[in-house]
C-alpha cells in the first residue's frame, strides 16, 4: 500500500527482541493523520533512514536514551515535507531533516528539526546520509577525535557503510593512507575504485589478522571503530603508539553475538557513556611542558598548598626490597631511596 | 656499606622475573668510578626514585622502551650532585634530576638531565616526587586528559601513592569532589585528614564496589587509572556519561596477576602505546557544530569531491526487513527507505 493523503501508516514496536529481529518485532498499523495545533506543523515523510543504532534502541533496557516503548512508532531520522504549518518558522512545502520515525505523517513543534533543506535539492535523501547523522558522525569522529595527520594510516570497518564511506574519503582528502574493511569482494572493490581507499580487506577472509597486517605494514594510527568483535581483535595488535580510536558503534554485538569476555562491557560503556580513555607516558611531555610544570608546582609548594608524603628507604642495598614492597602496595607515600 | 668516594656500588639486573621479584632478580656489584671525558660530567647519586613502572622495564619482552639488559645497572630517576664537570653547562656542586639508575656514580653528557635544582633546596628528594615524574604525571593526566571541571567527582586509586596524592590535591584545588581508594585504614585516614580527599575507600573492603558506590553517589567523572584489576571493575559501572580516564599505570597486573580476560590486553595497549579511545554519540554535537558541518560538506558535494553510495529500500513496509539486512551487513551503502 503506497503513501496516501488520508491515512497514516505507522510501523510500531511490537516486542523487544532478545537476539535477532523476527517477524514479530514490528507490526504495521493504520492511523488517522494528526492535526497540528498552534505552534505545530504536519510533516509528510519522503525518506526514512535505517541505521545500526536502531537495534540498541529497541532493547528492553536503557541504552543512551530510553528504549522505544511497545506500541509506539519506531524512531528514525526522516526527510519530510511540511504539509501544513501553524508554526511561524515554517511553511507548507518546506523540506526538513527531522525525526518523524517509521510513519507517513507526524507533528512537529520545530524542536526536533535539524535543518531546512533546499526544496529543489537533487538528492534529498542525502540529508540522511552524507549531509546528515552518518556524515556528521564521520566528520566529527575523524576530525575532532581522530586528530588526522597527513601520512598516517586510517582504518575503518564497514568501509562502504554510511559512516565508513564518508570517513574514508575525508581521511584520504587530508593526506592519510586509507584502508577499509568490508564484507565481500564487491564492497572491497567499490571501496578502492569508487571511494578511493588505498586498500580494502574482506573481513570474511580466512586470515583477517594476517590480511589486515599486510595492508597496514606501517601500523594503524586511526581506527574508526564501528563494529567491534573479530575486527577489533585484528586491529588491536596493529595500532601504533599514540593511535586514536573514535568509537561510534559496535554492530557486531548488537544482536547479542560476539565476544563474551570482559572487554565488551568496557567497549559498550565507552560508546554509550561517551567515555574517553587515554594512556600516556609522561616522558613524552618533558620537552614541551616539564619546565612550566616545575615552575607552577614549585609555586604551590612554596605557598604550602600541597602536602607531600614520602616513604624513605635508608640505603641503596634496600632498593630491591623497596621495589618489592612498592609493587605489593606496602609503601605509604612516594618511595625514595637515600643513597648518599 | 655506605657510599664512598672510591667505589661505585651498582645494583644490576641479574635475571628477568616472570612473576614476583625474588632475591635473585638483582645483585649488588662493586665497580670503579668512571672518569668523565670532554663534554661529560660525573654525577654522585644522593636520592634514587622507586616507581611501579620499573617492574615493566625488567620483563624480558619490550614494553614502551627496551627491557633493561641483564648485567646492566637497574634504571631509575635520581637526584645527583655534579662531582666533576667537563660539560660547559654544569659545574661541580650543581644539583640535578637525572637518570643515573641504581648506583652511586654515573656519567652524563647532559642529555638525560631533566632540570637543575637549587642546591640549597630544603627537600631535594621532592625532585623525584611532587616536582618530578610522579608529580608531572599527576598534573598532565589530570589537566590535559582529565579535563577537570569544578563540581565534578574525581577518583584515584593508590590515593596516598606518589601520583595519587598529588592528583587528588590538584583536583581538590580545582573545585572537584575527590574520592581516594587506598589499601588499609591508615592510608585512608591520611588521605582524608592530610591530603584533603572528601572520602577514601579501602580497596581491601569486603564489598569494594558497594563502598565505592556509597562514596560516589553522583557517579565518577574522572577516574585516574593507575592500578587496573578489581578496582577498575568497581569503577566502571559508576562512570558518568562523558567520563575521562587518564591511564598511567596498571600496577595490579605488573607481577602477572589479576584478570585473565580480553580487557587486559586492551588496557596494556592503552597504557604502553598511549592510545586514545573515545566514544561519542553525534547528537551531542548538533547544537554546536552541525550547521558548520552541513555547510562544509555541501561545498565538498558541490565540488564532486565526495562520492555517495546509497542502498534504497522501495517502501515503508520493507523497513523491518531492511533493518535486519543492515544489521547482518547485507546492505551496500547508506540505507534509506523511500516512503513517499
Amino acid at each position: 500500500m503506497p503513501q496516501t493523503t488520508t491515512t497514516n501508516r505507522r510501523i510500531v514496536l511490537a516486542e523487544h527482541p532478545t537476539g535477532e529481529l523476527t517477524a514479530k518485532t514490528f507490526r504495521m498499523e493504520q492511523a488517522e493523520i494528526p492535526q497540528p495545533v498552534a505552534g505545530q506543523m504536519l510533516l509528510r515523510t519522503l525518506w526514512l533512514s535505517l541505521d545500526p543504532y536502531m537495534r540498541v534502541r529497541i532493547n528492553a533496557g536503557p541504552s543512551y536514551r530510553d528504549p522505544v516503548a511497545l506500541g509506539s512508532a519506531m524512531v528514525g531520522g526522516t526527510i519530510s515535507q511540511v504539509v501544513e504549518s501553524r508554526h511561524p518558522g515554517y511553511q507548507a512545502g518546506d523540506l526538513v531533516i527531522g525525526y518523524s520515525g517509521w510513519q507517513d505523517y507526524a507533528l512537529s513543534d520545530g524542536n526536533n528539526i535539524d535543518i531546512k533543506l533546499d526544496p529543489a535539492m537533487a538528492h534529498p535523501s542525502w540529508g540522511l546520509g552524507v549531509l546528515g547523522m552518518p556524515g556528521f558522525t564521520a566528520w566529527h569522529g575523524l576530525v575532532n577525535i581522530g586528530e588526522p595527520k597527513a601520512g598516517e594510516t586510517f582504518v575503518t570497518a564497514a568501509a562502504t557503510g554510511a559512516v565508513g564511506q564518508i570517513a574514508g574519503q575525508l581521511a584520504k582528502a587530508r593526506g592519510l593512507r586509507t584502508v577499509g574493511i568490508a564484507g565481500g569482494a564487491d564492497k572491497c572493490r567499490y571501496a578502492v575504485e569508487a571511494l578511493g581507499f588505498d586498500a580494502c580487506v574482506d573481513h570474511r577472509a580466512a586470515d583477517l589478522p594476517g590480511e589486515l597486517q599486510k595492508a597496514c605494514l606501517g601500523g594503524i594510527d586511526i581506527y574508526f571503530e564501528n563494529v567491534g568483535g573479530a575486527v577489533f581483535d585484528a586491529v588491536l595488535p596493529l595500532l601504533n603508539p599514540h593511535a586514536r580510536m573514535p568509537v561510534c558503534g559496535l554492530i557486531a554485538h548488537y544482536n547479542g553475538g560476539g565476544a563474551s569476555g570482559d572487554r565488551l562491557p568496557l567497549m559498550f560503556a565507552t560508546l554509550l557513556k561517551r567515555l574517553k580513555m587515554q594512556g600516556f607516558i609522561i616522558y613524552d611531555h618533558y620537552p614541551s611542558h616539564y619546565a612550566d610544570f616545575f615552575q607552577a608546582m614549585s609555586g604551590l609548594l612554596a605557598q604550602g598548598a600541597i602536602q607531600v608524603r614520602e616513604d624513605v628507604i635508608g640505603s641503596l642495598e634496600e632498593a630491591p626490597e623497596g621495589l618489592v614492597s612498592l609493587l605489593a602496595g606496602r609503601n605509604f607515600g612516594k618511595v625514595v631511596v637515600k643513597v648518599a
